[in-house]
């Protein structure tokens, strides 16, 4: 399978998750599987898997199905999760706490190399293992460090300013958990955005929906 | 504007973020907007916008743009968020946590009436205000509260179970953190993923992808 760049969004959104049931597949030491058996597995038609691999050259044969290990190797190299960026958390509240303990960093292609904030109360203290350095110091950490990636924990009213020196200072992505559109002053910035607040009120509308 | 069952998933999922930005013009005191400034400030098409509204039966009339506070007010019925739906959060990890902490659940649609968990270590503390209550006496909560949301912090190997309990005790919805896909097993449950993991991955593709 080969890397291709235009191979849609939607696409590149399943990878990770064809990753994840693969990989399982892998602890359990399971050796093969079919579109069909993948599909009852994840919801997807088998149709959709056999498209989905097809956009990167294919693999597996006809009536014989993928070889898991292989397949899941394969998908690891399109991700490029085996070789890590470095990246920077801005913002040690309770939502960039959250990151710093619970993400597996290394497992999705990243380390983290530095925890950012502005406040008194938080420089100096560690949060798993990091310490919380102080924002005026990040044009210099940038300088040695040279982080690609840039997680943002800030609140709304400090996203574009901050946005704006980190993208200066050379940060090609972010990871953004605020509800702050990087890509309209940035075009070329790789941004994903998680909105959580879209998320519950889409949920809500759902809910309303039923009743 | 109308609810309408038959909208698509791909239009709802951009009504918070219409909300969002209206709400914001809202708060400016902003009465008028084309949908020309909308489509400037937000990255979608003017046409794009117009047929979303069409969806819900539109609104505002052609060559004069839409009355901001009227079309804030109609999303924000049609979302359902001025009704609040009773949810409770289950795990107080350190995601569980950031999320009661900081999301503005009322102004989402959503009463955090419960925090439960099953570890000794913090059942009876305090996060935000909320007690973690012990898991054992769910049953007996639901019985007296009925909540109809529940939000998953739990590990990846706890979901399955979980999720089939809180669905038996009624539970319609659920705002899921874990790698479960609890729609194969409860197709009629409302379900939002929110795969932090899924979209670090993805991130990591699109930095691979440049390099």
């Amino acid at each position: 399978m080969q890397k291709k760049d235009n191979v849609s969004m939607s696409v590149i959104r399943r990878l990770p998750r064809y990753y994840r049931f693969l990989s399982e597949l892998c602890r359990r030491g399971e050796t093969r599987v079919s579109s069909k058996e993948l599909s009852e597995k994840m919801g997807f038609t088998a149709s959709q898997i056999r498209q989905d691999f097809n956009c990167f050259g294919g693999f597996g044969q006809q009536g014989y199905g993928y070889n898991v290990p292989q397949l899941c190797a394969e998908i690891e190299r399109i991700l490029g999760i085996q070789q890590l960026h470095k990246c920077v958390l801005i913002g040690a509240g309770n939502l960039g706490k959250a990151i710093v303990g619970h993400m597996p960093f290394v497992q999705l292609g990243f380390e983290l190399i530095g925890v950012f904030d502005n406040s008194k109360r938080v420089i100096g203290g560690k949060i798993s293992g990091h310490e919380v350095l102080s924002y005026e110091s990040i044009a210099s950490f940038f300088e040695s460090h040279h982080p690609v990636m840039a997680i943002l924990c800030v609140p709304r009213e400090a996203v574009e300013t901050i946005s704006d020196e980190l993208y200066a200072l050379g940060i090609k992505a972010f990871w953004n958990f605020s509800h702050y559109d990087i890509t309209l002053k940035h075009p070329d910035a790789i941004v994903e955005n998680v909105h959580m607040n879209d998320s519950m009120m889409t949920l809500c509308y759902r809910l309303s929906l039923e009743e």
